[in-house]
């Protein structure tokens, strides 16, 4: 059975990819761009397979790496599909025409949103909404595992991510409910303004958020 | 003149107190423990004074090293007299009853809030709220300066407490307007419920958040 299915194809897609690769994690990616999933599953490594995004999807645990409206389509679209999957969210609702808030209302967040959409048994688990997708592929950041901030209302579908990330060579920090990604969503808009100013040339959307002690 | 006044005699008043000196700057304390800031002034430098919490601040820069309640009555009891200063919030508005949200609306900030109960020509930035006390008089982390999150409506004063930051050995991250206060105090909650999670057992009120590339 296919471990991981990735809906998307792009820099999130392959960063998540790659790490899921490393974990050892039979991969799956899925994408309207046919042939781009197939180049990036060919990327990727041989075993790793790929679809068109109304596919039904292999994997336990299904990655949404795309943006917010488009998470909100194959949500609806694949419907009951989902139904008995870790559906990972990783999305920043951003609203892109201020950069100054997100498009989701205060006090509530994408995921809790996208579980609000999802069919029945679905379960939407927050997590990789702070990692770019550079980082991602380099798995440490000085010296250190990335961490990746995951938020769900099922434990058992919190520890699947959390061993997948572990496994992937990242540090998971299970954060508490899914209502904690308004506040990993939030803090993501803040660290996203600072990746093109001027002041922190380095950023360059290539930083990573780590607890550090 | 003196530089900084601190209100608050607390862990965080030491943990800042002790960057200000550091820092080179002049500094003054106050306290409703009229004591308590008198012991924290001796114990921070010869040079440091001490005083009420209804004294005028002497400082240009007024850090409310208080909970957000004790803010917000300072705000008022000092009025005018906070006139033409920038005075510092590095309250998070935890609601400890749930430790699951803050005291403040969604949508809103205690900074905000402070900023709508402070008289005309007060200037209020963020900052210091995303640093736990101990890293703070530590001044590094895993070898590298802690940062400080710092958010205002007023370049000017942003830039004074960041050259503050900044003398003091710590990183100024100048995060926007004021109203970016609420993603550092959202997240900020999710730092806090971490702390005393079993399954971070080094974590104990002794992480620092930081920016890394």
């Amino acid at each position: 059975m296919t471990d991981i299915t990735i809906i998307g194809s792009g820099n999130m897609a392959r960063g998540i990819g790659t790490r899921a690769v490393a974990a050892g994690r039979s991969l799956q990616i899925l994408s309207r761009d046919e042939a781009k999933a197939a180049a990036l599953a060919a990327e990727l490594g041989a075993s790793v397979t790929s679809g068109p995004p109304d596919a039904v999807p292999a994997g336990n645990i299904v990655v949404l790496a795309v943006p917010y409206d488009a998470a909100r389509e194959i949500v609806t679209l694949l419907g009951a599909a989902l139904a008995g999957k870790t559906v990972i969210d990783i999305t920043n609702p951003i609203d892109f025409s201020t950069f100054d808030s997100l498009v989701v209302a205060p006090g509530t967040s994408a995921a809790e949103e996208l579980a609000a959409l999802a069919a029945p048994g679905v379960t939407i688990v927050k997590a990789f909404n702070t990692t770019f997708a550079g980082p991602l592929a380099a798995e440490t950041v000085a010296g250190e595992p990335l961490d990746v901030f995951i938020a769900s209302d099922s434990d058992e579908a919190a520890a699947a991510v959390a061993s997948f990330v572990q496994d992937a060579g990242l540090r998971p920090i299970v954060a508490g409910p899914l209502r904690r990604a308004r506040e990993l969503e939030g803090f993501q808009l803040l660290i996203m303004t600072l990746q093109a100013n001027p002041a922190f040339d380095t950023f360059n959307w290539n930083t990573s958020l780590k607890v550090l002690v």
